[in-house]
């Protein structure tokens, strides 16, 4: 099976390691960022590339693009990796455009694209009869759109709410446990690499609502955008809102729900017993499922990190090698 | 699609009611239990089937055996879901091996035949070109099989470990809310009907082991027999223990365990933070998976249960449509 892979950050050099590390018997056939590409259709030496990009070179050919490598490589799979753009969802979305419009089947971690446009998205796979995957889009390495598609194939779900952020769980926990002020949460958050210089996107629930809105249109036909989520951050949050919840065994984590049947989609901090399964320490994401036969479903696991996004691609790819790749 | 339906206790009611609330598009053309059965290949009524059966009639024609049914009716896909014998997995095993040996796929949730016969069903069912799948068989409503085998897909499983006992878990969670006995638990988990009159094979940790070898044989590529895992059940435990575990901010818990690289199966009580994902309350189960690239991941779940295990029995359905069923 051969791959091409757009994106050659963190996610990207994740996945590069895993299929060194491991042997998988996929190739990769083509390799860019935005800055070089290579394209070989004998298979990219991925220990030199990531030998040369970390120590501090280019990944490829400045002559060579993210478009050529879409539009000439020799691929079964885009594996499309950049990072995020919520504005336009560009340039991914050109990128995934073109290459299933060559019947290349598509696997991303990016969220632009997935939570700006997928029913076209979604049409085009269908119409040129290739696959368009994207678990690692939501909840890092928790294989959430997996156990429900297939595994929950047959129930409906009634409601799904959870932890969608690890920045801002590992705030809330801080704050919980030392009785740290926001500010105090947060500064420690970012001299451990857990938020950005801008923590907005974080902090404000913005990341959280645009997972609600790819959960809800790919998996519960629902047709919504980021501006139909009601949206409150845990910027205004007191420690002392956090000690009242500790005194009747409760705690406050911000949470991100969907009840379908209602249209609601919502992300603000709530209040929540601590025996709750969704009560989780750290940077973890936690997702719940109600669902009218399985019942009450919790899913814990690591919402972000290189290895863990690796971890969503490659069972992406896995899956769509058992069931088809065109002349493979 | 057109199933057989072997087996009409709670699980195989569950599975009917399911089927006559969704519009799943599933026909039931034969249909037995040990008493009785039916075969109709332009569907059976399953509305009056169970009404039959729940005003205390037999399901069909005493005539019908589960052998006519496996071997004359005209089906898709077998759902055995009969009680598990443990001692001999019959007469579940002759069934579905009958079946599989007419190129029918096979669901089951049957612990027996999975537990002590996987290699050679798994070869049979290659032979004749048919899926064989056993969701059903651990963990009741969790999709843990799906999740492992396509979500985690690329990954090594280092450790699996969890509750999967939900009489156990009752029984431990009470002793500790209320500081009772192991027998004023027992007596309370049966008259709730969470434990049978003869609780041996859940308090024992049988239930739990069976579970381990399943997982370990069909998931994890190991060879094992129930007598390869150490086992330690729950009956010896004290209030003290309890308070002791309490006393650190921690609980006991019954832990079925499989360390694949040390061939290590193991089901004993064992002392766990509070704050561990795995600390479910009541008849839950929740089982951790340590894998390489995906990290640490829980699930958390009604592991029992007519309709929980219809949802997975369903599950494995819909999934064989949606890949390959012969003839529709």
């Amino acid at each position: 099976m051969r791959i091409a892979l757009l994106g050659f950050g963190s996610v990207g050099r994740g996945i590069a390691r895993a299929l060194l590390a491991k042997d998988l018997d996929i190739a990769v056939t083509g390799l860019a960022d935005s800055r070089s590409g290579i394209i070989d259709a004998a298979g990219i030496d991925l220990a030199a590339v990531l030998a040369q990009k970390e120590s501090g070179g280019p990944c490829g050919n400045p002559g060579v693009s993210p478009t050529d490598v879409v539009t000439k490589a020799d691929y079964d799979i885009l594996v499309e990796v950049t990072p995020t753009n919520v504005e336009t969802a560009e340039p991914a979305l050109s990128h995934i455009r073109a290459a299933l419009r060559r019947h290349k089947h598509v696997v991303t971690s990016n969220k632009g694209p997935i939570a700006l446009a997928y029913p076209e998205l979604r049409a085009l796979a269908n119409e040129n009869g290739v696959f368009l995957k994207y678990e690692a889009t939501v909840c890092g390495a928790i294989p959430l759109i997996h156990a429900i598609k297939e595994g929950l194939a047959g129930n409906t779900i009634a409601r799904l709410y959870g932890v969608f952020n690890g920045t801002c769980n590992y705030i809330l926990t801080r704050m919980a446990a030392e009785g740290l002020t926001y500010e105090q949460a947060l500064a420690e958050a970012r001299e451990l690499g857990y938020a950005e210089a801008d923590p907005t996107y974080d902090v404000e629930g913005i990341d959280a609502a645009i997972k609600l809105v790819i959960l809800a249109n790919t998996i519960l036909d629902m047709h919504t955008t980021l501006d139909d989520v009601e949206r409150t951050g845990i910027t205004l949050l007191t420690p002392e809102a956090l000690h009242l919840a500790e005194d009747q065994d409760c705690t406050i984590r911000l949470i991100g729900e969907i009840v379908p049947g209602a249209g609601v989609l919502r992300v603000s901090p709530r209040i929540i017993a601590k025996t709750h399964p969704l009560v989780v320490e750290g940077t973890l994401n936690a997702v719940t499922v109600e669902a009218d036969l399985a019942g009450e479903l919790t899913f814990i696991g690591k919402g972000a990190g290189s290895t863990e996004t690796a971890s969503a691609v490659i069972g992406d790819l896995l899956y769509i090698r058992e069931r088809h790749v065109q002349g493979s």
